[in-house]
């Protein structure tokens, strides 16, 4: 099984940002750390981060993945044409973010990608993708 | 560690509603597969449901634990005075939701209680339960 | 033929509120009514009041009965909980208003739960719960 | 007692339109089962359908009847015109909807016009007509 | 110079409805009144009133007339239709209404035919026919 | 019988102000043709312009006219403390407005004074004051 | 092929409305013009223009062609009624309009009826009609 | 005179739930303050505090009361149940908050219980309550 | 202790004004009543109306007082300026409301104020002046 | 006469995507049909595809084309950076869209870039884009 | 070259209120800073500050200045009139804010002025009053 | 000092686009005027445009300038992906817009950027960059 990890725009400066909400921990930080999980579940694991919405789009119509998990970042709010990308993929996919976007700022309340994806995952930091990895796991 | 597991209104009659989108199980088989997970982690769970806003109140107000995993089932669209319940209790909390909230009515959609959980975790079926308490394992 | 009638918070007080707008017959006058007609009719009428969300919810959930009538007060309003202890029962079910509830304030122009009932009559006084009973009568 | 029964636009085409939704039956049939209960409660039924506003306005002005039964069709959610029309009659009138127009369209969740009848039924099919007669009967 | 008089839905059952809102005279008794002020300012006036929106479109687009008065009833409120008539009469026009719309119900706040028109008269009583016959008068 | 004709801010720049839409005219013509006119119908006019808000209720406070004309200009949308000293004088007031507001931005659409008002006139010009006057005139 | 081509109220008057947006041409012209088109695709064509919303809903329960052509002209923003018509036509159906309507009045912005088309043509002038005839003669 | 002083969800938990907003004092110390103003205006008072919508209303159904004060928690925002309830007692009574409702969340803001009490105390602290019994026992 | 008592726009005009609402007595028996009680309480009372927001923000700018009550009238509900003038005051301020503004018109549900004052009374008549001087006398 | 036919975020994907709504043929299916039109009309075409929102901007810049066909995908519901690139070409611009966007999800209902095309066609499948090509033919 | 600098309510309080956002220095400081860069500039400055609506229009319709720099304090969110205003001088004129209106409270995102105004400067404290001085300076 | 000038989508096109609005002037000329003024000032200025949200993003995580300029032309609108990448730089920054986007279309009023920068300045055209630069350049 391989799982695919997409994080978007502004994910590559973990640990650079914010880091009341989002932690000390650098996007590499994270790589590691789910690497390592999945190894453990004997899952491989592809990952991929940009800041470019066509990027992204672009490498999600690859479709060379078993499962997929994604933290659009704050294209979470806006990109329909994510959106439109992750509704290609029909295999399992969810939905991760880091910090509880229910608990910020009004706009971040809107997710126009969760009604797309199998489930969502908020607010409980890196776990959450640990967790996205575990589910998807028991998906085979 | 002691987590207790709440769930609201019309969870007791799983298996019982719309087996399409919430399963065929039971309620009494999801506290089956969560105690199994429970004790693989080493902890303690108690359950809770009731149909009544004001029981769970009550209940969430005992303050007998070290974290909480709430379904608040619809009362989760309106149930303000659910909401201040949960704020009382300051230990991580997560909200857990069978089905994708984001895909279905557009009432579903809002969520008056995910600003004071840690975190919320939707459409990943009775895992959902599971992952929930697995993240709050992590932080003991 | 057996019909669950339910009433919702506050009709316990019929003839005791507003009587311009709801008459002065009590909810006791009122069973006796639908159990004359229910009589006629050879159906037989359970009834059951309660000013609990919770406790019309877990009398819904008993489904031991073949059709339902359903007056939710102004549960009508926002008790999504409500509507989704409604939507298990699949047999036919009508929601009866006894004042016309689009000819008062705005919020009583919204019911959540019309979407998961057969049909509503609403402004017909007590006689919508005998129309109701008669058209259920009907489904047999 | 008379008894004027007005069919809005479209409601001519009754049987060839969404049988799902109204069934298969056709206006003329709808008028006969009418006429047939009128029959039985000794009450007189004129019928009257149009597919043109200014018709069914005009046709109220003559205010010819002792009660009125209405399904304004789609003119329900914006005809003021038809709204001001049944203003005028002061007599007992009932709007009815075949379907259930709370389950349906957003669009159809609104009518203008409930405000100034007795009380409405919908959604219990060609029976919500003949309930409707029965009800204004009972106002004799 | 040659006035057109248009009266809308429901304007024929003046007298007949609301007195309070609307007075005791007839639609004939203001014909009357107006047409003794025209006498008087040297003025041909023509009068038409029909409750079908296709009738008053028709007789606007005769576009034999230098003026218009047109008090479009309940219209006002969501023909768009008739305002596009109305703007292609590119003469004097005034808008009347005869009670106050604006201390009315709120659907009544709105007119979708204000801003093709030169002006707009309301809550007058009949007087505001008048005053509108003057203006357009004082144009030649 | 005595009438005050007032006017609110920014009136005292006819003239010199978007002659497109308020003519070139004065506001001392403006008087002067008000005055022409009220001598004609045996009337006294009084006339007070503010760019005050407070001085203008101050003045309607007085209350020592018969009737009331008044052009609040941009204060009709929003001040609700002019309102309630209009509703005060409880004679018949109209409210005039020089130019079309339902032809203009958006925000003049909207009028906060029009419901406690008699009724309205827009779009006619300078001699809306003067039908005002007249209609005004009528009330003796 | 029989295709019926349906224009609403005020498109009688092209040519003598707004040139800068509908043109110079009139109604006969663009019966002329649809007419040639047809022939040459050897489609049989008929026409029918109507100021009455009944009139053209009456025209559709004809049901006697195999497609359909329709400008609503400004019935598009409100008429559900006319909606209702065009849903009970199963065929091909094109919605179209001579002006860009998204680049007008933000009430043009609306089309009620485009949900129940095949689709729509906007902005392309009289050709409109000719794509849309086009489209139709490749669905035999 | 006796004054039934009821209290809402959550309101029990006092002195244990954001002391910065609600402050140190139980809901046992609010219980005894309001009781020695009471005596020394010669009141008797009762009190009642549950976290059940339910309980509240078959509480104000009793009617053994003179007078009311309510602090109806989080229900203030969505219970229209408990609206219902308050409008069946026509005595004297005032809805009081701790805190300052319209300093906090947006969806505190909005209260649907006021309209139907003769008046409203908020962000007074406990003193509110005081404040409500003097108020009352100046109504005798 | 120095109370600085301010009331707006027409709160001058009290006993003139819809004595249905707001009673019978004056703005002076209101001053007298109000001083009363301050002697009573050792506390000295200074008192203010205007019908000018730049008044009153002029008095408030002083800040030559303790505390502050205000009845702001219907500025209460656009004038953020006054609010600005209030903020920049932080001792205790308490807004007083002599009727219940939330059981009138919709626009007078929203105070733009409060959430810059201690809190809130209103609904109790005159009263409500006297709880609030008592409230401040309990900060000193 | 040069047609730069634009294919926005995720059209590539064609043939591979809800064929229900799309169809089974893929984007080169596409640019064959559309080619060999286009050399029966004597146009020559360019076609570009690209899931950037830039690439496409850049592109537009180009300039190097005499009319333009654009089928924006789920940009067209967002993408105002798109829009004012529209805007810089004045020549003749269709939108296109396969599916009619006006029977699906609500946030499909509105375009941004419309405003600034000189026309619309959906819901006309891969035959929108010939009838595009037809109409700028026209244009020459 | 003369620059009228206008400030509206409570700008007179600066350095008295909020100095967390508007700063330590005086209204007066504030003066001197923008006299010093204007004689720089070999500009002529004079300056005005009002609490009163009205008094700030009746200065700048005095139309004795070439150039305009205004910071309408919170009259900025509502103050129509004060548009209308700003809108009689035609010359080039600039919104000035201390603060980022943008990153406060939701009611001062909005302003009625600046569709009047040549531009706006918010945020960037003193110095914008300065850049708005430079600007105009510039424009000479 | 560093500053890093940043221009978003269309902006390569000045003088090329809407020059009523824009001017006549290139990004070329824009880019040499503001080093000219930045040579003046000791100042370093570098620039950076594109029509890519990712590749804005991506330079300025760079983070090697000690200050910015950003216009972000369209995606001001709808960018919380930029937004969030601004909220990463913790200098002073400056949003410029070219025009007055606040007397444009009603889209272009509402800027998701402004809260996380420093200040804005709009419509003062290219002079609105020198301005910003001779601000930051005062926060050394």
């Amino acid at each position: 099984m391989k799982i695919l990890v997409i994080n978007g725009p502004n994910l590559n400066m973990l640990g650079k940002r914010k880091s009341d909400i989002y932690g000390v921990l650098s996007y590499e930080d994270l790589v590691e750390i789910i690497k390592f999980r999945a190894q453990d579940l004997g899952i491989e694991c592809e990952f991929f981060q940009s800041n470019y919405e066509g990027e992204l789009i672009d490498r999600i119509h690859g479709l060379d993945f078993d499962a997929l998990v994604i933290n659009p970042g704050a294209l979470t709010h806006y990109s329909y044409a994510l959106r439109d990308a992750l509704e290609i993929f029909t295999g399992p996919k969810v939905e991760v973010h880091i910090s509880n976007i229910h608990a910020r700022e009004a706009f971040r309340n809107r997710s126009v990608v969760s009604s797309v994806c199998t489930g969502t995952i908020a607010g409980l930091g890196f776990t959450g993708y640990l967790l996205a990895i575990e589910f998807l796991a028991g998906q085979r």
